[in-house]
């Protein structure tokens, strides 16, 4: 029998990071370790002992130490718990939330840790829900349209204000002086695996997709950056890097002091860091254009592959080398999916079904999937858009809000949940539709994610609304074992990895048995449905009519945000 | 001191019947008893010993005996609770759900007591609710349109299924012995007046508003009706009367036999019969144009007095000496109200408020309505259109559906049932401003039934809305208060009663001391509010956009009501 060769994963989520442990030969996961960060998501005030600092809304901080306490918590225990021998741990790969970003001296040390800053809201980590960079990105859209600059379009025509150059740029508005004191501005994915090599890197797909970065034509010109704000001209040859190195690519070995970190040995193979979602794609399997990988939770990502640079309408993002080396990665997305199932669980379900979901020891929306399977398509009379948190892909319009359409006064709960669910569904047709028009072709879908396992009812939904069957990655954790994937490729073959991503996900992925395969009968009914909303989605999504974006600025004037004109 | 003189309002309601004794001189209650109908609505299957006999959907029937023991418990209890001597009751009146009718033997038997026809569900009462009768009413529309009716306009373009003539039309269409059988056909009104006095009369209100009666041109010519069906050609004259008696007469002396029902003297004055909504309007001290009455409970009436006969969009009728004397009566409605709040408190509120309720010992509305109230107009970011249960007034059309547009991940309950609130209230605009349009002014409201005194929240935002005061009708049981009014005049003056309907609501109909008065910052909002509304009402509601019943189609195809096409 051959020696074991293993790899570890970390994904860096929101509240918490997960470590797995996988058998490179097949991609089995031997077993896992989650480390809550011990400070979380900073929203309200500074961490303790600096509580008194208040932050303003829309404001999301981390602090970075919980990203070192990863390493020296969840990986030693990752290895004690399966009894791994460190020395058959050939590579490491990590994968993080984007863009979540931070200032930092030129050797790596967080701003935030300095004594004199960390009193300093602008020090910390910017997670990637923080929202407070608002008119940075409006600055910087109407800035690029302007000039008409020529990457605009790879972006659906609008930066996020979650992305880089938003945030960094409010660094640089509201706080100067922290702005200057940063040697370096870097994304928090790049910057542990600096913690865990000793030197520093910077991935393309974080660059690509969050700091207007491409294969071809590189940043944005200086004179762009000049535009925005003179102090702004240089900032990527003063605090950032022009290298940018492809995803799949060894960023290093293990350091010696990361080593006695995390318990494995000094020059373990370390992949250049990569994001949650781009990493999931070759751990659902998938590395070829064609099929669509859908990380289906609170939100959905829409991730494609395609051979050629195309323009799709609204979509997040296209980057050369983004997701899989040698192929453009699509990414698009809905912004808010099983949110809308928790805010109606939360907010618009009577109490019948909370008392049945208690007594039977189910959650509740299991307990409306159930009365909600025995509808047929379209017998809830009911229609939705679900645009609860606005439109991500393929409007690109945060102002959007929801719309429920049917009611009468036998409607109830489950047929709620249903158009709901079937909203979603056409939410994702739409984004599949704009794809296949730009040329990129979706044939399947691979699903992974929270919602698949959690939700029969609504894959078939999908299935049924798409006209395309589903399948589900095998993993529960695609983008821990996605980061383990890229660990093993930067082993490299040679030392019994894999060269390339593309060998690892063929031997190291694996979809689940269960098909959802689309109902002919189903999907007549919902082609009917889906002209309705389709109408209606340009009606009130394309400007032809505006009650939505009327009512948020009503509302805004009634709740004295701003003042009456 | 001079000797009391009373007078009996017995209200017909649909599960029960409200008598109440009244002071002539002051409208003061002093008493009232309730009969709950031992059948109560019959919707699922006849009564006992026939509850083997099964109804369609969308009937709604009634045991016309239910009526005759009103007379027989209410009266006697109201005498007794009261200790009034009968001698002093001058007269009486009733007031009835309509159109609700039933077809009668020449001495006006009901059929549904002859032996051979209580298993004939045809031979009983047709509730007002009875809504299986909509392919006559389809008819009978279609039938108008092409033959150029000149009577159409003054029913908004429309007949609705619940009228006389679509029940009479189905009576002959599903069992035409029965139909064949009935001497008579008749509102339950006149019934029961008959039942008092012993002598058939036909009232102006029941006639005008649901037989397409008018004063000036008499029922619809027999080619109408035969145009209808060959055997329905002389319906009126064969089985009606064209003897219609205007409202405030005196229909008859109480007969011997209802003397000892009720416990009240022979002879006593009883008035002709009239309706619920109807009777309201001086009960709520409206006699004269300018001012309109809003009987808001499950829905609302909008009655409304006007000097002269103006064409209406979408109003529900029309009537001379509909409501008083004199004038021309106008009625709109809106089809649901305190039913879509009702809907909303079952369906869609969270458990968290019906425990805030139960721990209070409030209704889950009550504790809505304070969080609501909380809200500034506009604050809850949300518009409706308060279709659940079609539109009545101004659209006449009851396939259209509930709509709510705006909602984020933050909307709640509360913002919820506020927005519901205010939609309703645009709805009341609707109509307003539909009837000042036509000249026929709008200057203030008096609104009766049970929502005014249940939710103030409702009532400013009407005011607020409207741009107009509202004021309150004191009494709780306008309608029944306004029968005994009636009854009132039928005695007359000479007996201590009134000579006219006009005298009876100066003396014994009161406003209570609230009074509604509209905000100016306020109305300013929902003045911005209700164009968004008045934009989306014409959308949806004038075939700009069917959704609605593109959706009802395919529901009732997906319910399998209809094969797919």
């Amino acid at each position: 029998m051959s020696r074991q060769r293993y790899a570890v994963g970390i994904d860096f989520g929101t509240e918490s990071a997960r470590a797995v442990l996988v058998d490179c030969a097949d991609g089995r996961e031997l077993g896992t370790a989650v480390y809550r960060y011990r400070n979380g998501v900073i929203d309200e005030r500074l961490p303790e002992p600096d509580a008194d600092v208040l932050l303003e809304p829309d404001w999301a901080l981390q602090d970075p130490e919980d990203y070192l306490r990863t390493f020296q918590e969840a990986v030693p225990s990752l290895l004690a718990e399966t009894g791994a021998d460190p020395a058959d741990v050939i590579g490491l790969g990590i994968d993080f939330t984007s863009c979540t970003m931070l200032p930092t001296l030129a050797d790596g040390t967080p701003l935030c840790l300095l004594d004199g800053l960390r009193r300093e809201p602008h020090a910390w980590v910017k997670l990637w829900k923080h929202h407070a960079a608002q008119p940075e990105a409006d600055r910087i859209n109407a800035v690029a349209a302007e000039r008409g600059e020529s990457w605009l379009w790879r972006y659906g025509g609008r930066i996020s204000s979650e992305w880089f150059f938003a945030k960094a740029l409010q660094i640089l508005d509201e706080a100067p002086e922290v702005y200057d004191r940063a040697d370096r501005l870097i994304e928090a994915a790049d910057w542990v695996v600096w913690q865990l090599t000793g030197s520093e890197t910077r991935n393309t797909c974080t660059a690509g997709y969050k700091a207007m970065w491409s294969k071809r034509d590189g940043f944005p010109a200086n004179e762009y950056f000049a535009a925005l704000d003179p102090r702004f001209e240089h900032v990527v040859d003063e605090k950032m890097s022009r290298h940018v190195v492809p995803i799949g690519s060894r960023a290093g070995g293990l350091s010696g002091r990361a080593a006695g970190w995390t318990g494995l040995l000094p020059g373990t193979a370390v992949a250049v860091a990569n994001v949650d979602a781009h990493v999931s794609v070759p751990a659902a399997t998938v590395t070829e254009p064609g099929t669509m990988v859908a990380i289906m939770g609170t939100s959905i990502c829409h991730m494609l592959l395609g051979d050629e640079l195309a323009t799709v309408d609204g979509m997040c993002g296209v980057v050369e080398d983004g997701i899989v080396p040698g192929l453009f990665g699509y990414e698009a997305g809905q912004s808010a999916v099983g949110d809308i199932f928790a805010w109606f669980a939360e907010s618009a379900v009577p109490p019948e079904y909370h008392e049945a979901a208690r007594r039977r020891g189910v959650g509740v929306l299991a307990v409306l999937e159930e009365e909600a399977a025995r509808l047929r398509p379209g017998e809830c009379g009911l229609l939705a858009l679900d645009w609860w948190n606005g439109n991500r892909s393929v409007l690109v319009d945060a102002d959007l809000r929801g719309l429920l359409v049917g009611m009468t006064l036998a409607t109830r709960a489950p047929d709620v949940y249903r158009a709901l669910i079937e909203a979603t569904a056409f939410g994702t047709r739409v984004i599949v539709d704009a794809f296949e028009s730009a040329g990129v072709p979706v044939a399947g879908i691979v699903a992974c994610g929270g919602l698949p396992e959690r939700n029969k009812l609504l894959m078939q939904i999908y299935a049924d609304v798409t006209g395309r069957e589903f399948a589900v990655a095998a993993s529960t954790q695609t983008p821990a074992l996605g980061g383990a994937m890229f660990g093993a490729v930067a082993a490299g073959a040679a030392l019994g990895g894999y060269d390339s991503i593309v060998d690892a996900s063929r031997r190291m992925a694996h979809l689940g048995h269960e098909r959802y395969r689309p109902v002919g009968a189903h999907h007549a009914v919902y082609d009917e449905l889906y002209r309705e909303y389709v109408r209606l989605h340009d009606l009130f999504g394309r400007g032809g009519d505006d009650v939505m974006t009327k009512l948020k600025s009503i509302q805004r004037r009634a709740a004295g945000a701003v003042r009456s004109p």
